[in-house]
């Protein structure tokens, strides 16, 4: 049995008090292939379909730059996740995990992570693949992937230190 | 120079209406070395100092399992920065790059990734190395590295498709 919003045997539930500490603003909307989240890709490959992530205004100038990056990081808020368990089940077999030990769209804070391959940027739209997420994922940061970037501020103490 | 909140030669701040399309809960609190925005690292380094995550109520049972990943993905609120720069000139030379083309903290959602080394985990605390935030920073996830994390749920359709 693959899950919606149900719970699974063995699976735990806390009670969360939905409180605001910080707020997220949608900076674009990415469109995928899949439009169920019982057919999406579990991870996302980067061989896999070419999906446009749409950025929003005021935020078109901030792409200035992204072309020269062959990956990028990409954070999107799963929408659709309920974000009350602390015990899953994935394989529906009785045996559950923590929240923190999976990849699972159900969260506290449900953002995807995933590191897509930029194929084209034209305008406010780019192209990528690698991407898993649900056609209309609200998108809330694009970054490149920490193996491709070398920061530009001057060097800081703590740049240094080891433990 | 090295940039607080200030805007640089060149750097493009726009209006941003703040209104809250989502909201984050603090699940936990890192607590670091550094106490001072420009003594932090530029990027965390897995050989750095250890630091601590600690994890709030009701989110400790979610860490079940989480000791058999050596390496974590770590999401944190950056909560001192400035959210409105599209342009952003990190070497303060006139010289400006797209928010989405840095990993500056500056950014419409500033929201930090890692990837960070567990040390231990004992009861709701976690030791890390490999961050590079403020002592304090409010956690919002922590996930598997997905270089080590393998699907358990049932395959889906699109696990298989390429494009």
């Amino acid at each position: 049995m693959v899950r919606l919003n149900e719970i699974r045997p063995n699976e735990v539930a806390v009670p969360v008090d939905f409180k605001t500490d910080a707020a997220i603003m949608f900076i674009g909307r990415i469109h995928t292939p899949w439009t169920d989240r019982l057919k999406c890709p579990r991870q996302g490959r980067l061989d896999g379909p070419v999906c446009e992530i749409e950025i929003f205004e005021p935020w078109h100038q901030a792409l200035a730059g992204i072309e020269t990056f062959e990956r990028l990081e990409v954070l999107y808020w799963l929408h659709e996740s309920r974000r009350d368990l602390v015990l899953q089940s994935p394989a529906s077999d009785g045996k559950v995990r923590g929240t923190f030990a999976l990849r699972s769209p159900v969260r506290p804070n449900p953002i995807g992570t995933s590191i897509a391959a930029l194929v084209t940027v034209e305008k406010n739209v780019l192209k990528v693949r690698g991407l898993d997420c649900l056609d209309g994922t609200p998108l809330i940061d694009l970054k490149p992937d920490r193996m491709l970037f070398t920061p530009i501020a001057p060097p800081q103490p703590g740049d240094f230190e080891k433990g």
